[in-house]
């Protein structure tokens, strides 16, 4: 798909997707499905190790579309603040020992007995703020995402798209942008305003569909492209409209995929790509 | 509570926190508890009978502080958009007949086989809009409710509260206003400017708290006011500052709730509207 003469860079498989996959052999996957990049999680990065995942993709000639995640900054403990901050930190080094465009980050929910949701995007922000200089040593992005409201009193107080961009706005570049994913922003009357506001902030494009009806854990709730509400060719239109050229990725949390053959995951995520967003 | 010199006009006991009653019994609830007003759902007063629905709350002094409820406009097929206006017409004239203060309408979800937001949207629109002579006719509001984002593929496509007050700046104020529900709009960064902007035009103010976890229907995910995340008297404080003195009617969808006794939960709901909103 191609806006205002560019185009997206390509395909990359979040290993989400492939939950059950080691690190290596969602790897291989990749390279079996000729899926140029490849989006990590922290924690398959480590069960992996740190070098020997750094060395699986670089020797396998993909790129890193994002390293998920970091964030979880609203405490009101300070030693568990200090904790977050620290553990962000080490993120963005793996981040950067992986190549990855960007480092995720998901902010976190209510301050624990707080009912003040300004308090709580007050804290985000000031966590992203302290990490800027880090990120910027190490040449990584962090990338902030909005999640879908129903995940903002537990996991991320920014529900609106326009509250992420919101806060990126007040940093640097070249070291804060936001994520746009679909499942999360696609209700939003506002949403095609918000992402022209993001123009040349746009740090990562994760999609997957909205299906119904929602499982009893609604975090697993995300369904193939196209097999739901969402109008992911306009959507994408918009994110390169306001200029984004990087991976469209695929990330999709959902227990009957999980289940399925990884190859006929890989090969129904393709094919999915090409007819929606090719 | 009380806000710029006004305050709310009272408790309201919705029907739909005591499930398992019948209408007669659910009056007879309220005023056992001296809870001053109901709100109704159709399906309830169909059971008991429009006539006895309307003899018994007019014979309690109860006011109906709403009825539950119209809308669901959003059909591909001409018959069924016929046939959902002629039943909210229906509603109307119920409305009418119990002296309720609104009807309150849930717009509906996606057009079937349809992607587009923009179109489910104004066909909300549209069907408020051909409502208009009926309600003034019948001296019935219409109050248009944005739902939580989680319902928007299937149940009402307007999603902030800010989409519902946008609808209804297109009409005339006395026939159409906007209901505030704290489970469905608690989240949004933008909400106390959008309740700003709503000034005289709020029709009703529905309460219930988000709890967490999320159910497996998450239909039945509120909770008592003060035992979840939202700041209830912070967004009783910007409804009042907006002008708005009608009652308080809390509605809790909760299978535990609807199973424990009546009366406990009645007197749960009277004793919580006094703690925080008193």
């Amino acid at each position: 798909m191609t806006g205002e003469g560019g185009s997206l860079r390509g395909l990359s498989l979040n290993q989400a997707t492939v939950q059950h996959l080691a690190l290596d052999e969602a790897v291989g996957l990749c390279l079996r499905h000729e899926i140029p990049a490849i989006g990590l999680w922290r924690g398959k990065v480590a069960e992996h190790g740190l070098d020997r995942s750094a060395a699986a993709v670089r020797g396998a000639g993909l790129d890193v579309s994002s390293l998920c995640r970091g964030g979880f900054f609203t405490h009101a403990d300070p030693d568990a603040r200090a904790a977050a901050l620290a553990d962000n930190r080490s993120a963005l080094a793996e981040a950067a020992r992986l190549g990855a465009d960007v480092l995720v980050l998901v902010g976190g929910g209510m301050v624990p007995g707080s009912r003040d949701l300004g308090l709580a995007r007050r804290m985000v922000a000031d966590a992203v703020g302290e990490l800027v200089p880090d990120a910027e040593r190490l040449g990584v992005r962090l990338g902030v995402e909005a999640l879908h409201p129903m995940f903002c009193a537990d996991r991320c107080v920014l529900s609106r798209f326009g509250d992420a961009v919101d806060l990126v706005l007040q940093f640097p570049p070249a070291a804060v942008g936001v994520v746009v994913d679909t499942y999360h922003v696609w209700w939003d009357s506002g949403l095609a305003a918000e992402i022209g506001r993001a123009r040349g902030r746009i740090a990562a494009f994760q999609l997957a569909d909205w299906v119904l009806p929602l499982p009893a854990d609604v975090l697993l709730g995300r369904g193939h492209l196209g097999d739901g509400h969402i109008d992911l060719a306009q959507i994408t239109a918009q994110v390169l409209a306001a200029g984004y050229r990087g991976y469209a990725e695929v990330e999709i949390f959902n227990a009957g995929i999980w289940d399925a053959p990884p190859d006929d995951t890989a090969a129904t995520v393709r094919e999915r790509f090409r007819e929606l967003l090719g």
